[in-house]
């Protein structure tokens, strides 16, 4: 299995699912290209998403916002300071390194996250070398990963293409707390494009500039948090996470603890409860990509690790036989940070009126003073005791008048016979917060390309693509037999376009071929995953009866043509596989 | 309905169509996000074009490209040339107009497609100024409407976003080609995001500076088109086209006719009898989003109207009551200039190779001289009679020995008997094509904005939007009648939840709701155009059946709990609406 990543590319090129972006003008790095196969493989793990993480709660709605955005976004988001990557540059050939992959390649040190100082340390004691042409290398510089343009096409204003979608739904959030009618926990999904000026993207579809994200915030007020999950517990109830900690990473141990989602929760794995609530969600869904549940884990970042915005990050990971673990998500504590930041860039208010069950009496100190007196008595040294006075809170005059019984400025006493004290008693009715957010975040490339490292067997020197049937590209191929000139094979293409085009008409995606031996015809169908191939053959024209062969087991039924359609339908929802 | 577009705005905003993005940083002209129901439209509209432009038919196929392409790709497509605006900037205030908009304002004159010159004669002759100041404006020049970018973080090479989605069918039309089994023809349909450059983008969703494209790029053998879309015209048997034909436009005529598509391609209306098919089809799809025939037309480009790649182009247009005729696609015939492009600037192969029925036989003339004696014969002479000799081809001296019986190289007369003439025959399979290609090509947001305007109703000063339910943006509300504290309002509430949840579990998009009375709740469905209402009420809890209103009529009916999944879904499949 170690060549199945060349295996899976010969096969993805030939068949149509991708391939790197212009290939004739010699390729692109960090660009890739769907094929007719693909596209529907990753529309398929979109709407696989779509049902388990939007569909099926009433708290969460959609929105898509543009892949442009002006400067003023990133800059408040922190991006334009914290989404570098260390580079060098060698000062012979000019070729542009990352830094920390280069010292790791050349030294084996880690020196991710390590500041500019200690990587160019390590660089000079260890005389790393540019590996082209050994030519010296440049002190290491941040360089931004966002892709620039500009907005206007003559003297246009700075734009930057979105790194990841979490924007687009933290500027709108008032705008969608609104169409919502005001309820919190709210969950704002988005799938989009997004581009991420990588300094030399490698690993085929693993590490690409260009790609699609499937994100969720999830905003909520953490003090009503512990109490708001425990209504959606049960839907993650049989969940158990396999979760490799900071602490235990610390200490060198990679290994995971497995735990219930709940168990996550109440023994502080997991800092936020709907962090850990969406994690057991992402279980499931990764699960239904077919990935088996060992192979899947909650790798949590050091904090060195996270982002700028994280108070809490676990990568989701699955287990590749060619690279390894590899990031499929990240699950991130965002805390307040980006509506907080969002607030000081914009000055608009993004708070949340919490509103209380009851509304509770408060009372207020107020202390009322006599200008007009206290100005006659202390002639020209009012100005200064007036300055004193602004300069404190009502509630801080009234704790000095009630204990000293007197307000003191510098040597000044100033009596309490200057003040009139009040308490003035109110019902308040809420509070304002600012809802604190946890995120999701799936590249639907990197699953796309697991789901097929997972469905890749080669059964007697054949490939056979072992989809989930709900999430094969094409639902059914329909064959004749055979497609001769004899009545009867003409016959046989006959019924199987009818049945073919019918099929597609109530919305199945139907492959129909004619085209060599049937045994050829059922090699091209496993090869790109069909889970059903329907075949029209002498007896079809005797009794209306076609076989369904199943693409796992080779095995075939016999069924009525009037009930194919709801037998192929009834087989998708229940990913039959006999 | 004048004001349709502002009221629809104000529900846009309020319901969560859509909205001008970045609203909390003063908003960002050409840029509009799409809230929870726009984006379900959105979908909705996608997967209607998806089943009647992809779906159908066999000979498509889909494909997804990046929206970051390197420079040379519109280089090669013309687009780097071509896709420009004429702007002048005011020597005064630096404010940039597009220079024909704005002569059209102040004069009334169209310029649209005039040289840079002309419309900088009408600026001086018309003494056009700029309209916010007074100021003189600068001599015409072209902007460039691509979004430039770098590829790479540091000293990245140029790129450009694209601004159609045709390029990434073309750089790929081999390696798709080859995915389909060399089969023509070929359809290559991508949906996916765009951008371009607008000098001042107005006009709301019509105008964009980034939007979703679905898009289609036909590839086939010009001279075969006439027999092989003849087996796809019953699919469009019923389409009657109304087009507005350049040459009666050129007549000062904006009258439609009004002719089949067999008609269109009959009467030489349509160039290409693929583009007319596909006109067919687009007409249909344009029906199924409710737009009745007469407000729709295909609206011939004059030559100087065209895109620098088209020989012919029709807009599709469907008549606003806000904004009169709008393009909501483009039905373009690019011949075989976009690939043959991209032959010279990437010096790869684009050729189909059509395979003859039978093979050809074919007669090639072959002359063999005997150079050895010629040079004894022609001593000091024989390098000039060499060059000649090999200047011409064999059939060329065939020819001429055949005539005269010997060749003429100056005064030298080279006799019969210094050649061998040689008949071969040999069996020729194919000939190597550059295939043609019609493109429709189709904008979301517009398909959005028609869509949402033929929708809009209101009924007793509430508005009802009369979506096709198959669009509808949830398929079903479901209300408990009431939901108070009483024991019975609790088993309905409970009874309504459960039914939500389960129509959820089975596909369908719910929106539950309990807050307020059951007036209100109608009212906010209709508002957002959810066509069926079910509502738990006092007999339910006796016989399990509930209420199904129906959005436009608001009658209702009766059913059973238990067919209550099965009755929505045929409705929506049958758009009903009793």
């Amino acid at each position: 299995m170690s060549d199945v990543y060349d295996r899976l590319a010969d096969l993805a090129k030939k068949r149509g699912f991708y391939w790197v972006s212009y290939e004739i003008y010699g390729g692109l790095a960090g660009f890739y290209d769907f094929g007719p196969v693909g596209v529907l493989l990753k529309r398929n793990i979109v709407e696989e998403w779509l049902r388990t993480f939007v569909y099926a709660f009433d708290f969460m709605v959609e929105v898509e916002t543009p892949v442009i955005n002006p400067q003023v976004v990133f800059k408040a988001s922190g991006h334009e300071d914290h989404f570098t990557d260390p580079i060098v540059v060698c000062t012979k050939c000019g070729r542009v390194y990352r830094a920390d992959h280069l010292v790791k390649e050349a030294t084996g040190l880690n020196v991710e996250g390590a500041s500019l100082e200690e990587i160019y340390r390590v660089i000079v004691e260890k005389n790393v070398r540019c590996p082209e042409c050994g030519g010296e290398l440049s002190k290491p510089e941040n360089a931004l990963l966002l892709f620039k343009t500009e907005i206007g096409p003559y003297k246009g204003q700075l734009g930057y293409l979105r790194p990841e979608l979490a924007q687009g739904m933290f500027v709108n959030f008032k705008t969608l707390l609104n169409v919502a009618r005001n309820r919190l926990p709210l969950g704002i999904a988005q799938i989009g494009r997004v581009a991420r000026n990588e300094i030399s993207p490698r690993q085929g579809l693993l590490r690409l500039r260009e790609f699609t994200i499937m994100e969720l915030e999830f905003f909520h007020d953490p003090s009503e948090s512990v109490r708001e999950v425990e209504e959606y517990l049960p839907y993650v109830e049989g969940e158990t996470l396999n979760i490799v900690t900071a602490d235990s990473r610390e200490r060198g141990v990679e290994e995971p603890v497995t735990v219930t989602v709940r168990e996550s929760i109440d023994k502080g794995i997991v800092k936020n409860p709907w962090l850990a609530f969406w994690m057991g969600v992402g279980n499931k869904f990764v699960r239904s990509l077919g990935i088996p549940p060992d192979k899947t884990r909650f790798f949590e970042k050091l904090p060195h690790e996270r982002a700028h915005y994280s108070a809490q990050t676990f990568d989701q990971e699955v287990y590749s036989t060619k690279f390894g673990w590899i990031e499929v998500a990240g699950y991130a504590y965002r805390t307040d940070y980006d509506l907080k930041r969002h607030m000081d860039y914009s000055g608009v208010d993004m708070f949340y009126f919490k509103k209380y069950e009851k509304p509770v009496e408060v009372v207020k100190k107020r202390v009322i003073v006599d200008y007009k007196v206290l100005a006659e008595r202390l002639g020209e040294r009012f100005q200064e005791a007036l300055k004193a006075l602004q300069g404190r809170s009502q509630e801080e005059l009234y704790e000095e008048l009630s204990s000293k019984g007197y307000i003191e400025v510098g040597d000044l006493k100033i009596g309490r016979e200057f003040f009139t004290l009040r308490e003035e008693k109110s019902l308040v009715h809420g509070e304002k917060i600012v809802p604190h957010v946890v995120e999701p975040s799936y590249g639907v490339e990197r699953l796309l390309y697991v789901l097929l490292e997972y469905s890749y067997n080669v059964v007697e020197d054949r490939v056979v693509l072992k989809l989930p049937p709900r999430l094969a590209p094409f639902h059914v191929a329909v064959f004749p037999l055979m497609a001769g000139s004899r009545e009867e094979h003409k016959a046989m293409v006959s019924l199987a376009r009818g049945i073919a085009q019918s099929l597609r008409e109530r919305g199945l995606r139907v492959v129909y071929d004619e085209e060599g031996s049937i045994g050829r015809r059922y090699a091209r169908a496993d090869e790109i995953g069909i889970p059903y191939a329907v075949t029209v053959d002498h007896q079809s024209l005797q009794d209306n009866t076609v076989t369904i062969r199943f693409r796992d087991t080779r095995r075939q039924v016999r069924v009525g043509v009037g009930e194919l359609h709801d037998t192929i339908l009834k087989y998708l929802r229940d990913n039959t596989m006999i």
